[in-house]
């Protein structure tokens, strides 16, 4: 099943992390996959490592539009290790029952990874996996080929009310 | 803060998981209220069992729409229990950074909790933790008085393919 969390609101990620710890519950065999994801550190990380039979890996931990120094070309070629290590999960004869794939959204929406060949390893992975992509802004091709596909829609954010990131609830 | 998951789309469990592991990974201490989640085994209960500083407490196990010999009557004695557990942490000295109460928003379109009863609550524990309530039909009395509202929409889901309910991603 390939299962897709986008949209303006939050929970996208929460909800994969959510997933992770149902489906390591049931005993099956995870892997995530997370992009840009570098600058601070994350709540779940820390529970996360601590459970066995997940695989974590991470690229691109920053975005070019967040740091100054990172150029596009940068984003570029990391983005790429991470489709290569995709290519490297199909071609395994391991197999994960759930794949994440952690804003990976906003890679294909910044032109990081081609389309075409994302959307064709995708749909490789969901032949053995149930894969979920998350990041604002899933193109209508991923869409396309997704079983499930929920849209996280801000009604209201307390950023508007002036308050920033609180720890514990948005890292 | 409070923090509302509402909407008919997937996510809104799966999303207070996250936020419970995140929150967890900071070191902080959670408590979960869950109503209406009996009739399975999720895999969520046992990896979030093994954690410490998160408090669980389970009421209506059954919703009367899914169990035919439960009574609206008795589906309103144990959210009432629910409630009491509501009053007895706004009472006690002891304090929770996250409290997470499942499925309320259903509890209140159902009538099996009184809305105007239950937002006092609300505000009060808002004081001394951040409370996240999820559950579709969120009532806009509740949005009102939250922070942070998301609703996880529904665009494209497998049970319209005639799918069912899968383990490790449903439950």
């Amino acid at each position: 099943m390939i299962i897709i969390n986008t949209g303006n609101g939050k929970g996208k990620t929460t909800a994969a992390i959510g997933q992770i710890v149902r489906s390591l519950g049931q005993g099956f065999k995870v892997c995530l996959i997370q992009l840009f994801k570098g600058e601070k550190f994350y709540g779940e990380q820390k529970i996360l490592m601590q459970l066995s039979n997940l695989d974590f890996f991470a690229f691109a931990k920053e975005h070019p539009c967040c740091v100054k120094n990172i150029s596009f070309e940068k984003a570029v070629e990391e983005c790429c290790l991470a489709m290569d290590k995709l290519k490297e999960i199909v071609s395994s004869t391991n197999r994960y029952d759930l794949i994440i794939l952690e804003e990976f959204n906003i890679a294909l929406r910044d032109k990081f990874i081609d389309e075409g060949e994302f959307i064709a390893l995708v749909k490789c992975l969901s032949q053995k996996s149930d894969v979920i992509i998350t990041g604002r802004s899933a193109p209508q091709s991923l869409i396309n080929i997704a079983n499930l596909v929920t849209e996280m829609k801000e009604i209201k954010h307390q950023y508007n009310e002036g308050t920033r990131d609180q720890k514990g609830i948005e890292y």
